[in-house]
């Protein structure tokens, strides 16, 4: 446990003069993890990888208004910096980059920005029009922000949970050439294969029980026991659960292909009022 | 004049190691001119003022499929490197960076690019859809990869005969954080106003005299003389001259505005076939 805590950093100026003298005096390597702030235990996993694997530790915590559609909770987004301080010190993050609004987007919304045109359309997109491109153009502004220069290894860490942002992210990154690795964080699943998420709290017991048949589909499906239209019919069936999608996609472009070897699976599903997703390579 | 011309970097790998070593080696600053190839005079004048102002001076030279149109010309357009070189030679630019389409984009069409939106799709835009957002997705690409990383400042060179797309460029450095500055470069004028081009070599003497209405309608609309629509019609009166627009936009966002001290006029006129395009700060 850090006795200090992290510095918290509130400018551009500030984080960039921190990372550059930090790497002046030695840092090897820098890792980040971006977030919203509101920090789970999904959270501390991956800043504990960035901790682990690098030199120079930076949690970003930024409620990003571009990531959230009309008629979503912008506003009433849980904003607990001193809380997620507190766990980032447990974890011994060296930095916590927490700008406002006005610092990162200072001439309102950003006349250029990125987009994931079609593949940032389907899947979550399809729900989310414009999520994708949201998180896509804070992050690229991240990856700019942070990067440490020539000769000083860049990593940014993303769960394997949301595969969808994480595909779109490995996409940015190779697209616009940053000098930045992307680490995939696997998912973590409870013994009988749940994928953990904060949502599970709010299922029943019984549930819960049914929310199994997502991880139980996949393995299914990844194993060649089930067609696509199988899978789905089996997810839709079992009782309290209601498919919102399996698709089966070619993780370069997310483009939906057959059920192949090196493709992904991604289903989401309601389970009560719940809605759950997860993910698995073929 | 270089005794040995400029280095040929045809991998980003290379122009990276190149630019690294020679920061290493004591380069203190770094200026890019991003080209289509096909130099002129305009070119060789961006070029200097690249050279003179930084210690390590490269010029891109890519015809980048993105900002082509159907029917617009991306096949036919020339492609001529050894002449290209031979000027920038004579310049005394240090570094080439010429890759070839499989380089810059190995998975094809990028999933993840720039988009400048509605002030791409307005002025020049309005008859090239696509066009600056290609632009401005492969030099967001330069700029990532040509960056010298923190303490050496970059420098990237447009000019501002092309004023929509200078602005654009500026609102990405901007928006997007890139550690660049771009510096304009000013129109270089013939002495009695026409602003040169390599398209001038198609105006007739007589048509040459006509197109001088395009400055002269700026210069009267930047004193108050004219409002706009008395400008427009200046324009479109004069003999052989066919308005396209004329409008003056807000640098920041190229909103269309009413013409006030700090705002751009920017027009587009076709003078006997030949279109013509020309600006100036109100």
């Amino acid at each position: 446990m850090s006795s200090t805590g992290p510095l918290v950093c509130t400018s551009i100026a500030q984080v960039r003069e921190q990372i550059e003298s930090r790497v002046a005096r030695g840092a090897r390597s820098v890792g980040l993890l971006p977030t919203m702030g509101a920090l789970h235990h999904g959270h501390v996993q991956l800043a504990r990888r960035a901790r682990d694997e690098n030199d120079l530790a930076v949690v970003s915590v930024f409620v990003n208004p571009l990531q959230f559609g009309p008629g979503e909770d912008f506003e009433s987004y849980p904003r607990q910096l001193e809380q997620d301080l507190a766990l980032l010190a447990e974890v011994g993050v060296d930095l916590v980059f927490a700008p406002d609004v006005q610092e990162m987007y200072p001439d309102g919304v950003p006349v250029v920005s990125v987009t994931s045109g079609a593949a940032g359309g389907v899947l979550e997109g399809a729900t989310r029009p414009g999520h994708f491109d949201g998180a896509l153009t804070v992050v690229n502004k991240l990856f700019t922000i942070m990067a440490p220069g020539p000769g000083t290894p860049f990593r940014a860490y993303f769960g394997e949970k949301d595969a969808q942002q994480l595909l779109l992210m490995q996409r940015m990154a190779r697209d616009f050439d940053h000098r930045v690795e992307i680490r995939p964080v696997p998912i973590v699943r409870s013994e009988r294969g749940l994928a953990l998420s904060s949502r599970n709290q709010y299922l029943s017991e019984e549930q819960a029980e049914h929310a199994l048949v997502l991880h139980s589909t996949l393995r299914a499906l990844a194993a060649g026991e089930l067609t696509l239209e199988q899978a789905r019919q089996r997810v839709d069936a079992e009782p309290e659960v209601s498919l919102d999608y399996l698709e089966t996609v070619d993780p370069r472009t997310l483009e939906f292909v057959a059920p192949e070897p090196g493709v992904l699976a991604l289903v989401a599903a309601w389970v009560g009022p719940t809605r759950l997703i997860d993910n698995m390579r073929i």
